[in-house]
């Protein structure tokens, strides 16, 4: 193990003989997820920011790394670099397993993945920035009709979700338990662009009291996009 | 082991005392990727169709098993039912390590998720039926225009998965290496997809190429939307 006070001190932790660097942005939800998941395995990374409404992400350097042009993506010592935020967390639970991210069990596997894929593919692609630039673009969508449509396809998920996580016996403090995981970094990350929107989170108490708990833990607090050195 | 061909008369196998239940429908295609893993760990399923056109997944039976509504799901035995293609197939692998849909180490797991769900997160969600069904409802979208958005969001993910395909040196005759895994799984699935669109495939030619080997794999044909007992 390194001499984590020394390294912290030049901006990055090494563990394993690893430093990694994270590309990301504040406000991209993807990319808290993946803040979040290093906080929680006690991982440091190098903050690399693209500011993706001047496109820096579509910069030259960066497509040679992850040709998809998107954030974030999670390079490590070797040069390897890994991408799809869901595919880093997987990995980063796999090489580090301390605290676990999924639950033990098979099937309780299978529900923690479905929540967390409820969120991840139903919910965020639709909402995300190039989604909407789309339709402001092609289908002259104003403000007004920007946002039905992010709040329609939030509530077309989480109305759902809020009776999932009601009629399971294994919510918990958290969405499976009492220790937060993978369903919880997303709907974390999910509830903070709903902030953006202005999303009504009334009907779904059970989902709002999950981000609470979440945002009292400091590896998602310190996750959170106003909390990142880039944040506007 | 239960006697697979008595079973079979019958319309389901039992395997280690499950008789699964596949709810999905021919053309879905999260469902053609749960069908392709079901069929490459040789388990057999009764076979429950939802006509989506007709809301059959929105009837109060099928809200009550997954109050997500959609297709697909998988009911086990108990009862349990498993939702979210991509959890359904990380369960299964799971539960059924032979043949493995994932690759044996951990970065070689993190380049196959992440082409897979490259598909699933970023094409898939933004091309289905309901988001479809919003863009002609709420901006008159006609069929150009459909087609048009379909094919600019497969193009936005295809370009660079075909670059990415290209510059992997563990590219093969599959995704990954000579056997089929959960990145051939989704992209079988997509170009499926992509044919009902018209999408022109000629810029992609290894995803093509990798198309065709997936379907000369029973597995992969006996799944295809047109094989299915519900399609028209």
């Amino acid at each position: 193990m390194a001499d984590l006070g020394a390294l912290a001190q030049v901006g990055c932790i090494q563990i394993e003989g690893a430093i990694m660097k994270l590309h990301n942005y504040f406000r991209s939800s993807t990319s808290t997820r993946v803040r979040v998941a290093l906080n929680l395995k006690a991982l440091e990374t190098d903050y690399l920011s693209y500011a993706l409404l001047k496109d820096a992400h579509k910069s030259q350097s960066y497509l040679a790394a992850n040709p998809q042009g998107l954030v974030p993506s999670l390079e490590l010592d070797d040069g390897t670099v890994l991408t799809q935020s869901l595919a880093i967390i997987e990995w980063l639970d796999e090489a580090y397993p301390e605290p676990p991210l999924l639950p033990a069990g098979a099937l309780d596997r299978a529900w923690v993945r479905a929540l967390a894929y409820a969120i991840a593919c139903e919910v965020h692609p639709v909402n995300n920035l190039r989604l909407l630039g789309y339709i402001k673009r092609e289908f002259g969508a104003d403000d007004g009709a920007v946002k039905r449509w992010f709040t329609h396809w939030v509530e077309t998920t989480f109305a759902p979700l809020e009776v999932q996580l009601s009629q399971s016996p294994q919510t918990g403090l958290f969405c499976h338990g009492d220790t937060p995981g993978l369903a919880d970094i997303c709907l974390y990350a999910q509830v903070w662009n709903n902030k953006r929107f202005e999303v009504d989170m009334a009907p779904y108490p059970i989902i709002s009291r999950i981000f609470e708990a979440c945002d009292a833990v400091p590896a998602f607090t310190k996750a959170a996009p106003p909390h990142q050195p880039d944040a506007v």
